[in-house]
């Protein structure tokens, strides 16, 4: 009969990491549906992309892991130049520490106990673990851990675009409590800012997006310089996502971009368009689930065995890929309901199609593989190890 | 190096279906969140409304697992008289069985042959497996796999409500296929009929519901009527759900109930009202998602640790159960913003508050584990072992 921690801690080094290779290669058909398949070639193309861009930029890659939650996935990342990754959740660092990667930014603050042990575990054994912070209360708790561990501890002030989700006010409220950590806190190590300006990711048009972040991130700017005409060195300012990649660039104010869905895309962040143009074309959907038709109760109908339990349903609607004049219905649970007003090719009940999803986060969150191929044929699973571990 | 076969069928066997006993007692507020917990006075009250309800009615129960994915809530169920279970998917009901559950009725057709074979399989090992179908295409694919198995599948006829989800028109067209079943499917045994009415259990207002329930079902009685003056008999009506079980009761058309929702209720169904009732109380709502308050970046909103990927976003808000006076907004994957209108109480950074869930269907199936509690006391965890499991 184990503890709760060594229920968490079991649970953690009980998973499996590495791809799972498969006695010979099989056809994207042969896949029981609904499955998470991975397009191999524009996964390795939207990585290039986003490589080359930053690197052109002189902007660090710190990519987000909360997104694709595999370790498989973030190695293939650090291995092209990314400096370290985010994670959401500390159990989420718990996974991707235990799969040997080391750099990890837990991008959301914590208060509660279980929860600064857990992180003060991963600190002890890395001193590249850091985590965001944005209270005097939070700067306190995680100093008192980290000396008890007889560590020191590096963090970031977690700056609120105006979301009003985490984070404190840039601004004078940001510089107390920068001024707390380094003049009270001996356990903690201020590295610098973040400021994820999640509100402006998703709005649709290149130069409407542009506007709006450059006013919020402007607050973060002035910020950094407070700080420092205050005489607190600021080693690191990071932020940003998919949504701001190539105005970020242009900015040039952020250190390393917190992006994650570049990798994976998904109808969401294509539908916000690029600089002149009405789709975001720089990275292209990358990740489907492949479903199958399964009934056709009425004429202009057809059934799919993708529903709510498949699909993330946040935000707007999944699509077929390749299909013109057709709408994706959540179905309940287990299924999606198509309705064929004018459709591009015929649907037959058996047939399988590859699904964009609406988001790509929420989506990856439901399945415990990925079956990644090139031009359909699938070599290899790769387990989702960090799906779930929303604690 | 496995075959794709090999590896479901490891996960599989691979799967835990007992309680963790924890080597001594915790409280709720040990636990790290979002947790997923049961109240398990609440849980046990509702199994036996139900149960008493059906009895009293001379209807059985054949509870639907998908909502909860659970062998051992499955085996409650059963212990306390339930005929069978339905599951949504056969790798659903591959974990039922694997668990030892041998009553099991798929509810959504199959097509594919990687689905007829994994079903077969099942039906191999026992007679009581059985599953739906809505047309001849399938079900002379499935009568040709039984036949290679040298086994007699057991099959209900879908009958579509009028969703146009799945199902085959009541009528004239069902009764074609069930001729068909009885006149060329050596290998199908024809044991009636499935009419899950899905588009009105959460019609809002009981006498609203019943009414339109009454017509809907009236198509699927009639055609039992056909069936049988056409000399085929039918064994079983299956159908009905939580939101009709006391209307079902009430017309006495069913054989049995597929509920699954009455186990552990969320926002949704309680919203549908009762019979002179605005809520809909019979059942109490059992599940929880156990958050934390971790920021309170602005004077009017605090926020949670329960996002998207801890709560099914499909249908409605999440509740703080027993605060008033707040609404709970999706921030994000990871986060709940909670609104502070006029709390009927003070909500702190670091408390920890049960959130009732918008869906439970969905909600579970983003949790590998429950944690149930008496009086706030958590002795055991208990496995989600189907989560996941949409294929």
């Amino acid at each position: 009969m184990p503890t709760l921690q060594q229920f968490i801690a079991d649970s953690v080094s009980q998973l499996s990491f590495a791809p799972i290779r498969l006695d010979s290669p099989i056809s994207l058909d042969d896949l029981p549906t609904p499955a998470l398949v991975i397009d191999l070639e524009l996964f390795e193309r939207n990585m290039h992309t986003m490589r080359d861009h930053l690197q052109a930029s002189k902007i660090d890659l710190r990519c987000h892991s909360k997104m694709h939650k595999s370790p498989i996935i973030a190695k293939k990342q650090l291995e092209m130049g990314a400096i370290g990754i985010c994670c959401a959740t500390v159990s989420e660092a718990e996974v991707m520490f235990a799969s040997g990667i080391e750099a990890i930014l837990v991008t959301s603050p914590i208060v509660t106990s279980d929860k600064i042990d857990r992180l003060i575990t991963l600190a002890t054994q890395s001193e590249q673990v850091e985590i965001v912070l944005d209270s005097i209360d939070g700067a306190n708790a995680l100093n008192s851990a980290a000396g008890q561990a007889g560590i020191k501890l590096s963090v970031l002030i977690d700056l609120d675009p105006g979301m009003g989700r985490t984070g404190i006010e840039p601004g004078p409220a940001a510089l107390a409590l920068a001024q707390h950590i380094v003049d009270n806190c001996a356990h903690l190590h201020f590295t610098g800012l973040q400021m994820y300006i999640g509100n402006c990711m998703h709005i649709t048009g290149f130069d409407k997006r542009a506007d709006k972040y450059r006013k919020l991130l402007q607050r973060g700017i002035d910020t950094r310089q407070l700080l420092e005409d205050a005489g607190i060195a600021v080693a690191v300012f990071s932020g940003g996502g998919t949504g701001t990649f190539n105005i970020d660039s242009d900015i040039g104010a952020i250190d390393d971009l917190q992006a994650g869905s570049y990798v994976f895309m998904d109808v969401e962040y294509r539908d916000i368009g690029g600089p002149g143009s009405e789709l975001f074309v720089d990275f292209a959907p990358a990740l489907f689930v492949l479903s199958t038709a399964i009934s056709k109760p009425q004429q202009q109908l057809i059934t799919f065995d993708a529903g709510i339990k498949s699909l993330a349903t946040d935000n707007g609607y999944p699509e077929l890929n390749g299909v013109e004049g057709v709408i994706y219905h959540f179905g309940g649970d287990e299924h999606g309901i198509v309705q064929l007003d004018n459709p591009s090719c015929e649907i037959k009940v058996g047939e399988k199609y590859a699904i964009i999803t609406p988001h790509c986060d929420p989506t990856v969150n439901l399945y415990d593989y990925y079956y990644p191929h090139r031009n359909g044929v699938v070599e290899e699973i790769w387990p989702i190890s960090a799906r779930g571990r929303s604690q």
